[in-house]
């Protein structure tokens, strides 16, 4: 099968769109998250060699690197969710008829389920730093692409909200309680100020529109 | 050149962080718009036809028909903004030696403005259409899915916001201001409410989950 990157946007809307169980909201926001990151790449990109941004033209260069490694990052979660909620449901498709195989079970579905916590966790965390990154764009960027700076933050900021979903999902299906609760105590310090600051971000542009 | 939406996730990325000036943030809210309406359509196809929801049957059915609806106009305007970034362009590059070209380049830049102001202001419509709908999926929704309604719904926030932008940036060059505040007008009302909305529809999914 393709990966999903690899096929088109409208292809990718009709899968989405469909009954099928994956590619679904936890892709979605890798999506969206990478969208961001890429968006702070163009800013980077249509600053960087231009005269009148010569001053910033060795912090926008750091920018671009980091923006471009965080773009290939999320572009890989995109079939990251999948995997694990694939892993998810074969886990569910185990025999369960003895005692040994319900435990089997069970051990290999709670495994999964730490994983299916952790892939979108990691994704908060990378949809964290991409805001984070936006605000560079946003603070120093070309202002004849300034916009695309706000769009970078809240393509950035849907990303991390909708990642948080899946973690509070999986970690709330999980037994093992103390691995949930450290979780889901990350993802609160990920998402901690992230609304206030995607605001302020996103004024800093409207302001220099 | 083949249309955007026909173009694999991983290029279309590829071709937002570069240096060409298209696509930018407003094919990239289009994007956003679609994938919306795309998840709400996604949790209708899994609720219709579960005995469980039998009794929500008619109202997601009519749901599908409008959220697919939706999701092909967003797809269509991917493109839109891609094709009103390049005529201002164009008008850009008209020849300015003489007051008659002077004039003539002047009213086709206007013109080119007032349609560049428009495609992001229905591209704004649209996705405030997309966070309505995702709130229907997050009311009646198969549970099991419900996570996408919260997905669908901060997609569709990030992109009403991030056109918001492109209609402001080209409302703010037209000469015409009777136009222009009439244009600025229709999207403040827009927006009203939408921050409240989309906290809410989240905040029901979450409470779901």
């Amino acid at each position: 099968m393709n990966e999903i990157k690899d096929k088109s946007i409208a292809v990718f809307l009709d899968e989405l769109a469909s009954k099928a169980a994956t590619p679904g909201g936890g892709s979605a926001a890798a999506v969206m998250g990478a969208q961001s990151a890429a968006l702070t790449s163009m800013v980077c990109n249509l600053t960087i060699g231009k005269p009148k941004y010569a001053e910033v033209e060795t912090d926008m260069q750091a920018l671009l690197d980091k923006s471009e490694a965080l773009r290939a990052k999320l572009t890989e979660m995109i079939k990251a969710d999948v995997e694990v909620f694939d892993q998810l449901m074969t886990c569910y498709g185990l025999p369960k008829e003895s005692d040994e195989e319900k435990a089997a079970r069970s051990e290999q579905i709670q495994a999964a389920l730490k994983e299916a916590t952790i892939v979108p966790l990691d994704c908060a965390k990378a949809c964290a730093e991409a805001i984070r990154l936006s605000r560079i764009a946003a603070d120093k960027g070309n202002l004849g692409v300034i916009s695309d700076a706000g769009v970078a933050v809240m393509a950035g900021y849907a990303a991390l909200k909708s990642a948080a979903l899946n973690v509070y999902i999986n970690a709330g299906s999980l037994k093992d309680r103390d691995f949930a609760d450290a979780k889901l105590a990350e993802l609160e310090s990920i998402l901690q100020g992230a609304d206030i600051a995607s605001e302020e971000i996103y004024q800093l542009v409207k302001e220099k529109l």
